[in-house]
Formats: C-alpha cells, structure tokens, sequence
C-alpha cells in the first residue's frame, strides 16, 4: 500500500467510525429516544454532521486523492479511490454556509409539516417549502455546473449515481403506455373475487413473535441485529450491527409483516456487505435502487410469491389461530390485492410506480425552474386523475403534502423507489434461470440457493463495480424494465 | 460575557454533545447491541475518546484558561471556570502514550476477566492486573507530583475532589472501632426472628410493571428517561434523557426492584441538573460519592424505611397476589435484613462497608508501591477473616476477583460507596430536622417535601460548591459519619 492512497483509507476508517455513531445515535432516536431528549440528541448529532464534513472535506484529503492518482493500486484499491473521489467531490462543492442553511431550512420545514399535514394547511406548508426548494436549486445548480448536467440530475445522481433524466423518461415513459391499462384490467379481474380480510385484533406480542420467525426464515442475523418499533419502518445501523424497525397495528398484522420482510431484504444487504473492506467507501451498498432492489425482492418477488406465502401461513395460523381468511388461496389472495389509493406508502406493487412518476415529473420541473412550489397542488391533482383516477383537489394531506422527503430537500430520491422495483423483478428472474428449479426449491422452504446468489452476485460487492456493471454481471444485461412488466402481468393477470 | 471564558463555553458546549454521543452509544452496548457489534462499537467509542481527549487538552485552551483568570467574571462564571480547569488540568497532565497504554491494558484484562473469574485463575488474571497496576502508578506518580499528594490521593481526587486518604483512614478507623460489634449485635438480634422468603416465581413483566410504578411514585420523568435491563445495573445517558437498567430474576424480584429504586436515585440527581447550565462543567454532579449519596438516600435511607415499605407493599401484592411473605412486618424485615457474604455488590448496608475498607487499605497500598499485585489473596483473606469472619482462601471468584474496578485501572473509586453512604444518612438527617412530619409525610405517600429539598439543596447546585461547601450549606457541617452510625443503630438494634 503507498503513501497517498495508505493516508486516505485511515481517514475514511476514521470517518466510518464516527458514521457508526450517527447511525446508532439516529438509530435510538427514532426507537428508544423519550421526547424531552430531542434538542440535546439534535445538536449532538449536527455537531457530529459538522465533524465530519470537516474530516471528509480537508484540503489535504484533496491533495491525497491527487497523489494516489499517481500511486500504484490494484483494481480494488482504483475502485474504493473512485469511491473516495465521488465522497469527496459530493462534500467539498458546497458551501459550509449552504450546507448549514439547507440543514436548517429542512429541519425547520419537516418539523412544521408534522402539524402542517395533518391540518391540511397547503398555504402554512408551502411558505417554508419554497425556502427548502430555493436552496435545493442552489446545491443543484453548483453541482450541475461541476458536473455537466441538468440541475436535476445533479441531485439525482446522490443517490443514483450513473443515471439521468433522460434515460427516467424514457424508463417512465414507457411505463406510462402500459400501466393504467393493466391497473384497470387487474382491478376489474380482482373486482370478481372474493376476498376475506383477516378478523383482529391480533395481538402485538404474537405479531413480534410471528416477525421474528419470518426473519429467521429469512436468514436475518440476530448476533448481528436487532428488530424495534418506530413510526416509520426503516433499516439502519451498520454492517456490524443492523436495526431494523416495523410498526404493529392491533387490527391488521399484514402491514407490519412484509414492513419486516422488506427492511430484512435492507438487512441481509447489510450483513453481507464486504467484511474485508468494512470501514472503506467500497464496503457500501452500492446505491439507493440497489437497496431497494434487495428490500422489493424479498417483499415482491419472493414473500408475495404463491410459493412462499403457504410458507408463513402455518406460522400465522399458529399465531393467530384458524380463521377463513387464513384459507390458503384466500392468503394469496390478499397478499397480492391490487387497490388504487392516494397513499404512495400503502400501495401495491402495481400501482405503486404511478405513485413515483408523478412525484418524479413534478420535482424534475421543480429542480429545474419550470415550475414553482405554487404550481404543486394543480399538477398533483391533474397527475394524480391521469394516471390513477383520484380526485386531490384540496386534499393536501393525502396529495402533496403525505411524503416526508421534500421536506428536508431530499429531491432526487422517489425514482430509486420503481428502479428499486424493476432491478428486483430483473434479478429475480435472472436468479430462475440460474438455479434450476427455483420455485419448487422456495415451496420447499429451501432458500439457501436464492441467497447464495444473491450474495454472490449483488451483497458481497458493495460498492466494487457501477451499478450498470454489477446488473449486468449478475443478469447478463443492464436494467432492462420489461421483467418487471412480465412479472406485473403474470402475477395479477 | 468576555472573550477567552466565552471561548471556553463554546469548547466545552462542543464537548458535551460529543460526550453525550458517547453516552448513549455506551447505553446500546450495555443494553441493546447484539456480540457482533461490539469490535465495531469499540473502535468507535475509542475513536472518540480520543476526539475528546484531543479538544480538551489543545494547547488553546490551556492558553484561555490562563487568559480568563484576568478576565471579569461573575461568581457563578469562576466556578465554572475552575471545573474548567480541574478537566483540563486532568486531562493534560498524562502523555497520550500513557492514556492509550491504560486503555489497552484495561480492555485487555477486563476482557480476560471475564472468563479468568469463572475459572478462579489468579494466576492468569494476576499476569494482567500486573501491567494495569504498573501504568495506574506510573499515573498516579505523575498527577501526585503535580498535586503534591500522596501517589493514590492523587487517584482518589478524579473521583472525590478534596478528599485525602488521611481523612479516610480517620473515618474507616473510626468505622472499624465499631461495625464489626454492631454486625455481631444484629446478625444475633435477627437470628431469632422469623423471615418468610417470598415463594417465586414472579413474571418479569409484572416486575417490570411494578418497577415502573415505584419509579413513578419516586418521581422519574419517563419523558426523560427510560429503564431497561443489563447484566450490570447502571445509570446512563444524559441529563435530558437519563437511562436506568436493572436485571430480573425470576425466582426473586426485591433485588430488581431496589435496584430500580437505586438507580431513580442516581436518576432524579441528573434530571435536576441545572438547566441553565447544562453543556458546561459546572453543570455536572458534583462527585462520585454525592451522586451515590442520592442512590443511597432513595434505597437505604428512604426506600427500606419501615415508612416507606408500606407504600410499596400494595403494589407488590397487585402484580404478585397475596402470600405470608407479603405480610407487613415480614415485608420490612426481609428488606431490612443483615447477611454478611462474600460478594460486595449484594452486600446489606451494615456489612457493606467493611467491604469497601477492606478494599481501600488493599489499593492505597497497592498504588503507593507498599505491596505488590501477588500479595493481594493473602491479604484479602486476612481482612475478610477480620471484618466480616469469612475464608476467602482459594476462592478467588469471590474473593479478590469479584469486582470489575481494578481491572481496567479505577483505584480510588471504592472509598466513594462509604462515603455516599455516610452522606446519604447525614442529609436524611438533616432533612427529617427541616421538614416538619418528614416520617408522616412518607408514610402518607407525599414525598414532595423531601424531593423539593433535595432539589433545593443538592440537585440544583450540580458542581457550583465543592462538596464540603455544598454538604455543609444543605446539613450545617461538613461530612460527619456519626448520622450514619446512628441511622444503622436505629434501624438495625
């Protein structure tokens, strides 16, 4: 190992470090966290923000990077350095003083929305926004001169790196010629079957004891993770050490269920990251869809399957005890129930990507100066009629106010969640025609192939290859959204 | 508010959101983080340690600190300024080799511990607690020629600021005058009274429920603050949000439940820190032995009076039912019981000081270069043969490898549990002569005089006084261990 290159890995292992106790500390807030410690918990974490911002951002960090340019690396080295490149780059381009404002204006705008939301108070919600967007187009605009693209793409490219609105509309495009006549279809064939919805209340001790099954069956690692309840489900922690979370409602326990299965696809991701590389920037997942990818095929693809539901029926009846709903083909039945709403968070797998075009066309057009934050409630409402049928107009609450992530500036993110979604439906298909008998193999209750692929193929790399070359290296060709719409169509056609 | 004090303020703010990162990272480790974290949570922690240690000792602040000594400083300013200093002047006087050299050898022997107790391997254990010995002096030797005390007063002092062996050996001479006679008096006294044991097994819901309830009664602020359960019972986190643990066991629930009451004592101490303050030094508890004191007071002082037990009572027969155990002179006499034992920590409060004298003589000496780490059995034997009429000949996993102090280096800690107790009884005291009725406002279940008391002379105060100015203002002298004998012969003969 050289001088440069040697200095860099003891500043990101330094960094990795402190990135552990964000994660724990955030972690706790939104698990175990009583109230009155939000305002000493929020300025220690800012402080820690802070710290590290400096660390990553030092001039001499810079001149490292320069020097290793020069220094002999094997391939692994060269990628974790472009890794350090990109961290780097994303860090040092902005102004610490616009960085701070747009922490402020986030916090400040998220945590009015709280109320805000729930008032239905668009005026209220709106004036803190437009602050949140102005300076969500300044970070855009100076990252977009850096890097040669569009404002949005910019933005775009934090968490997506590789990708561009123009390959989206397509992508989305696309999309848009097929998915409303197939939500039509499927729900006029869904219209003509019964469907009996479980009978509550199912008791939240049962329901942690069910999860906790399921993510055995899943493979998640309890030496190395914990599941708890917060608001939002979501998967945190470290590699080391992950934590997922779910929510349980007393009088519907499906939600919760696949929330679990969801964040344990998160979660295996994690705990099979590169153990040998942990610390370094390419021992990270390698991009937001990725993740998503990893979360969707084990909700979509597998847990939702016909051969994998009559896995965790047993463990439901044992649990909950008989009931009809718990008949087999009614349990599929249920797990596979298209029905159009306004919640994007709540939707099905079909109409879900409806849910992220709309919000995708509106924040590209917002990022980019074509429209303004009053032009949001309108253009919601004509999308939302468009391409699900639903009325909004008025109805802020569940129309353009029901995301947290505008709130703190977070635009660039809702796409990942349907490349998330056809990355799944890809890998999943690839996994069938590279492990023979697949499907009996899950019916059996035997997973272990469907993993080990997985961990060949997508956990084990991190952040080794772009996210083009690991797709293609594991399913012999870049995204490609036709497996999704074959998977759409023959699951619920 | 002048320039240099400012500066200072602003260091300090800055270390105390680091610290409390640190704080609830080490709540998780005790608590919730699975085995495989821990490799991963350490070298974090360390790295952060080390942060601090490095904001604190940076020659700039030793440059303010000299600077602010001329500044205009109000009298609440100036103590904090001298907190200030005492961090600081702790901190800079051990060069960072040596700082990381104890580190090491502590985990090192800690984590051997562990399993060398199990196994009553003195001999791997000594190997050990050699090296950590050999460092602790070579601290002691540097703090003691900067303090100009003895090698172990210099240790005691990061503990118990102000106090000196000299002081110590008086009191536990005294001490030693008369406990032996008095646990010889009691343990015949009891030996001819009837004590039922409470008949198990007892749910560890319904022992969490009724901790919850007793804390309740003791006034814990469950918006700041939670319990949980860890192998070792402990006060955390921070003063916005403090968190207790205890430990359950199924076959005796009072152990837990004093515990809780220990714990809410620690708890309600750092709840009412002052809250102007809190980030600055002057903001924190005022020593080891102060906040044991409040542990005490709430346990020994408050909790196993025969006022208070009666409040209780009813909450234990709610969740358990009735049983002959539960009957109310039983009930105090189980709670009031003497046993002398082996083991410190279970120790009854008439027996447990000679255990910590017996542990005091062993580390000054040890410290002070007067014996070495392998005299340590026979001397442990003679003492417990002398204070307490036990053989600890062989036994050293209940005998001098009990506890978790000496192996990573905390000399000068122990004394500071008799000091508590001695505070704690000297307080009650003077709380029963300030407050009118103060036995029939317990006994009626108002405990508002009390805690405003305490509030008004200890808690609020954090480290405004050293502790004898704070001891004297709230009881008229400074530390008197008559109340404690007193206290002892009154509940006890």
């Amino acid at each position: 190992m050289t001088n440069a290159y040697h200095n860099l890995c003891t500043t990101f292992t330094r960094l990795s470090r402190f990135e552990h106790l964000s994660a724990i500390a955030g972690w706790d807030m939104q698990t175990m966290m009583p109230a009155k410690g939000n305002v000493a918990r929020s300025e220690a974490m800012a402080e820690l923000n802070v710290l590290q911002h400096q660390i990553l951002t030092n001039p001499q960090v810079g001149e490292w990077l320069q020097q290793a340019e020069s220094e002999t690396l094997n391939e692994i080295e060269q990628a974790n350095l472009r890794e350090m490149r990109r961290h780097y780059h994303n860090a040092v381009l902005l102004p610490e003083a616009l960085v701070e404002a747009k922490s402020l204006a986030g916090a400040r705008c998220e945590h009015a929305w709280r109320q805000q939301r729930i008032a239905n108070d668009w005026n209220g919600f709106a004036e803190n926004l437009r602050e949140v967007v102005k300076l969500s187009r300044e970070e855009a605009a100076i990252r977009a001169q850096a890097a040669g693209t569009s404002r949005y793409d910019a933005l775009l490219n934090l968490y997506e790196p590789g990708t561009n609105s123009a390959s989206l509309d397509s992508i989305f495009g696309d999309l848009k010629q097929w998915l409303p006549e197939l939500l039509q279809k499927v729900t006029a064939k869904q219209a003509g079957e019964a469907c009996l919805v479980p009978q509550g209340p199912f008791d939240l001790e049962k329901q942690r004891q069910l999860g906790l099954q399921v993510m055995n069956l899943l493979g998640f690692d309890f030496d190395g993770g914990r599941v708890d309840i917060s608001v939002h489900p979501f998967c945190g922690g470290v590699p080391q050490d992950v934590r997922i979370t779910t929510r349980y409602n007393e009088q519907e326990f499906l939600s919760a269920l696949m929330g679990i299965v969801h964040e344990t696809g998160h979660a295996r991701y994690e705990q099979n990251l590169p153990r040998a590389w942990l610390g370094q920037p390419i021992s990270h997942a390698r991009s937001t869809a990725i993740h998503e990818s990893q979360s969707l095929l084990f909700e979509m693809q597998l847990a939702r399957s016909k051969e994998f539901l009559p896995l965790i029926l047993p463990l439901v009846v044992e649990q909950f005890g008989e009931q009809p709903a718990f008949e087999m083909q009614n349990f599929i039945a249920l797990n596979q129930r298209v029905k159009t709403g306004f919640i994007r968070v709540d939707a099905d797998e079909v109409s879900y990507p409806a849910h992220v075009i709309l919000r995708y066309e509106i924040e590209k057009a917002l990022i980019n100066g074509e429209i303004e934050v009053d032009d949001i409630p309108a253009l919601w409402n004509e999308k939302m009629q468009q391409y699900l049928g639903l009325n909004t107009e008025g109805n802020y609450q569940n129309g353009c106010m029901q995301d947290i992530h505008w709130t703190d500036g977070a635009f660039g993110y809702f796409p990942t969640y349907t490349l998330g979604a056809m990355y799944a439906a890809q890998l999943f298909h690839a996994a069938r025609s590279k492990i023979p008998e697949l499907d009996r193999n899950i019916a059996n209750g035997d997973l272990s192939a469907l993993f080990n692929w997985l961990q060949t193929t997508i956990w084990q790399h991190g952040s080794h290859y772009s996210t083009a070359e690991l797709i293609t290296q594991a399913t012999g060709e870049s995204l490609n959204p036709r497996f999704f719409r074959q998977h759409l169509e023959q699951r619920y056609l």
